[in-house]
């Protein structure tokens, strides 16, 4: 466990050259969790209190200062992991415009979802009191990054900012695995919270590992925990939020096998297009993706072969990648060697990955094989391999799809027609996904109004929730209602005249 | 444990006589609670698909036939009980009432929270593709069904309609206290179920005890668990959902202290009319709401001595009451002991209650006593009996309330200027309380849309959630989104046209 003597070095490694990179960075100590934990808890009723205004001005600004040290942060990311420049400057613009965005959406604030019944003092057999409702901040988050994203899901990643946004301090534990860019970005934040005259406590970044991540989570300040990562990590986290004192939300995004099913005249119509398109998203940043598609389900018929064979002629001259840690790569080859060990699973590619490289690779089953090993064979595998399961009827394909566990994505390729006619197979796919796609494909996931990142669980821990898209802030609020109160003792967003000009619900209608 | 052949009788006890009400019922058999899910589970895919309309015909067929039974109701409830006709017929119209309310509320469409965004192909560095979302059902709830209001919060209360109007099929395991109210209810609802032509699975109601609602809480077919209860009670199912081999969320409301605050000026000017509206809503019910006043926190000043002499005379001149069961009275008999040893709390006023009957209670402690025992102090007691928290100053009333733990409702009597001068109070209340009450009293929660009936644990489980008001359906829901979805096969919430011409966001912008 942690103590205040024998702090642990964490240092970052190169995965190209597999050298340590300077300089060290330290756990925190015991003292400083506590530090941290009461600077937060102090610093949350204050920063509950600002103007939607002030508080997009603080994401604006964090904006606006991590874009100024975006070649500095993505060449250190790059360092750290691997991943292409070209990459990480687009997940910098990710990152920028994400709490961009909620900076828009507080000023806006539906988000609120502020409520308003008027009394009625005849009303029999009681007089109806006034009731007001809005959402407020639930407290201090605890966010864990993720090591794939180490800029758009990391330490002003979806999570801080949403958290940030519904006005709730923040303590980041980075990642492991990036700990200097985490630095930088930490860096910046805390720069901005101190232009905007906010409490110190308001963010706070530590390195650290397991034993960091849990304390804190563990630690009474903490009122909810957002953490994208594996399903042993998430499941972990959830179990000891689940046993504290008084237990807190978790909101895990743990990743899944995100299933595509090819239909059988999409199939015939456009199988090499389909099977391009495949091994373009199977193979995207080395397949480390949360919605890498690991599952490639179709019925044996025509167009199939051709499918087939262009998608082995592609994975078989993917060039090897570098993975983001020798972890990953490490569990990479486990799940490669599972695969290859189960009866009836036929390599059909697979490309040689040397010098910490990751090879691509490819698998075929039949749909009795899948079903008797659903539960291992359904599972997330990061990295470039994908599993097809070949079905010898429309029935077999449903009964695979019913084996399915909660999945952050499904995906469906089809022609207009037989979207009608397979929606047996969409009701399914509607059961076990947060988002269905249709004719595309799952990697690449748009922060936006509509989006849907999560699903059942293991996909997340709260299907109810998602980590992108803006949506995601309303996972660090609570609802608060005020009965007969004076109107100028009310929040702004819930005095009569409206001071805010927000939508609210009058008396179960739709205001504004 | 459950078994086949060991089924448990299940009697009703009249609680003024202390008689056994036939006739007998039993607790599932493991083959019948097998059943029940699997019914449960197949009903929930073509459940989920009907129309908002007629999901709203089944709430209000339930509610007619109800209705129809309404003297049969209520004179079985008041047998087992002993709540008087009266209460349970204000009970029964607010069932009907709150079945009703959800009807219109899932065909007005507001709560799916349709989403859309409209696809930018042009978009750098990458297309944007269609992206919709709503709000689909969670699959089969549990729901666990409270004592307290046999009517309104058990089989067909608040849980079951805001589930049944989400979509989700329902299980309801009834409480062992009115088994026969219980058996009425479950009928009424089995007719509508068939009338309508739903799936036998979408409704099934069983008896039993705490093994039968452990029993299902483990079921892999539930995926949801609402519950109105003890702290006990909410909190083993909690840990039971968290450690399944899939955690579902759980919805537990389990009851608080209720503090009252009143300010010096309130004080002086309406000690008598205060006391006596206090003294009203902590025997109301014999205090058996878990909005009961239990704690009352005033400065020493002028008009405590008015307040608290003319509460002693309306706490001594109650009379006892019946309670809803023999355990409720034991409880209240402990609790009472507890106050009665702890040094430094002083007895008021003490009714007799004899024969089965609960007698009106009245204890005073200063705040060093209540802040040396605040742990203890701060819960839930069902009964006629509150605390009167005497402070000496200012400071000592935000230490006391500081120290409170998360509650259903915070209670704030002032004059109007007083409420500016103690926003430090009302700011601690905002962060402990679902609802801040001024004025007024927190028993009778109101239905309507901007209720919060819950708050930060052990108030509830999940302070994001309402047991109450039309918020309640969104427990029992989940967002989904579609991609780039043809919009013949979009659900009619999110076809272009809008032919359900629901509010919708639509690019960010509210519309309708």
């Amino acid at each position: 466990m942690l103590d205040n003597q024998s702090a642990e070095q964490i240092f970052a490694f190169n995965p190209a050259s597999g050298k340590r990179l300077e300089p060290a960075f330290f756990p925190p100590t015991v003292d400083e969790i506590e530090t941290a934990a009461r600077l937060s808890e102090e610093a949350a009723a204050e920063y509950a209190t600002w103007p939607a205004n002030r508080r997009a001005a603080l994401l604006e600004k964090i904006a606006e200062l991590l874009e100024a040290k975006t070649e500095e942060i993505t060449e250190r990311a790059h360092l750290e992991t691997a991943l292409p420049h070209s990459r990480l400057h687009h997940e910098m613009e990710r990152t920028c415009g994400q709490l961009r965005l909620f900076a828009k959406v507080i000023v806006e604030g539906i988000w609120k979802e502020a409520r308003i019944d008027h009394a009625d003092p005849g009303r029999r057999p009681f007089p109806k009191p006034d009731i007001r409702s809005m959402l407020i901040p639930l407290g201090p988050v605890l966010v864990i990054g993720a090591s794939n994203f180490p800029l758009a899901s990391s330490v002003a990643g979806g999570d801080t900012a949403s958290a940030l946004a519904a006005g709730c301090p923040v303590i980041v534990k980075a990642h492991e695995a990036h700990p200097g860019t985490s630095e930088l970005f930490g860096k910046s934040i805390r720069q901005a919270v101190r232009e905007l005259g906010a409490p110190e406590g308001v963010f706070k970044m530590v390195q650290g590992r397991h034993e960091t991540a849990a304390a804190l989570v563990r630690h009474p300040a903490i009122h909810a925990v957002g953490f994208t990562g594996s399903l042993r990590g998430g499941r972990a986290i959830m179990d000891i939020a689940a046993a504290r004192p008084r237990p807190i939300p978790v909101f895990a995004e743990m990743g899944s096998a995100n299933p595509v099913f090819l239909l059988p005249e999409a199939l015939e119509s456009r199988a090499e297009q389909i099977a391009a398109g495949l091994h373009a998203s199977v193979t995207l940043g080395v397949g480390q993706f949360c919605t890498k598609p690991g599952l490639i389900f179709l019925r044996k018929g025509n167009g199939t072969s051709v499918f087939t064979e262009k998608l082995v002629h592609l994975m078989q001259s993917t060039p090897p990648g570098m993975m983001l840690t020798a972890n990953i790569l490490a569990s990479f080859e486990v799940g490669l060697e599972r695969l290859r060990s189960t009866s009836g699973v036929r390599k059909l590619a697979a490309v040689r990955g040397n010098e910490g490289q990751a090879g691509a690779a490819l698998f075929l089953i039949n749909a009795d094989t899948f079903l008797e090993n659903a539960e291992e064979l359904g599972g997330e595998l990061f990295g470039p391999c994908t599993l097809v399961v070949e079905c010898a009827s429309h029935e077999e394909v449903l009964a695979a799809a019913s084996r399915l566990q909660g999945q952050l994505t499904a995906t469906i390729h089809g022609q207009p027609d037989e979207l009608n006619y397979y929606q047996d197979l969409i009701a399914i796919l509607r059961r076990k996904a947060g988002r269905v796609v249709y004719n595309g494909f799952p990697t690449g996931v748009d922060v936006c109004h509509a989006m849907q990142h999560g699903g059942p669980y293991p996909a997340a821990s709260d299907s109810r929730s998602t980590s992108i898209g803006t949506r995601a802030i309303s996972r660090f609020s609570r609802p608060i209602c005020f009965q007969d109160f004076p109107d100028d003792a009310l929040p702004d967003e819930l005095k009569e005249a409206n001071p805010l000009r927000i939508a609210r619900l009058v008396d179960g209608r739709l205001m504004g």
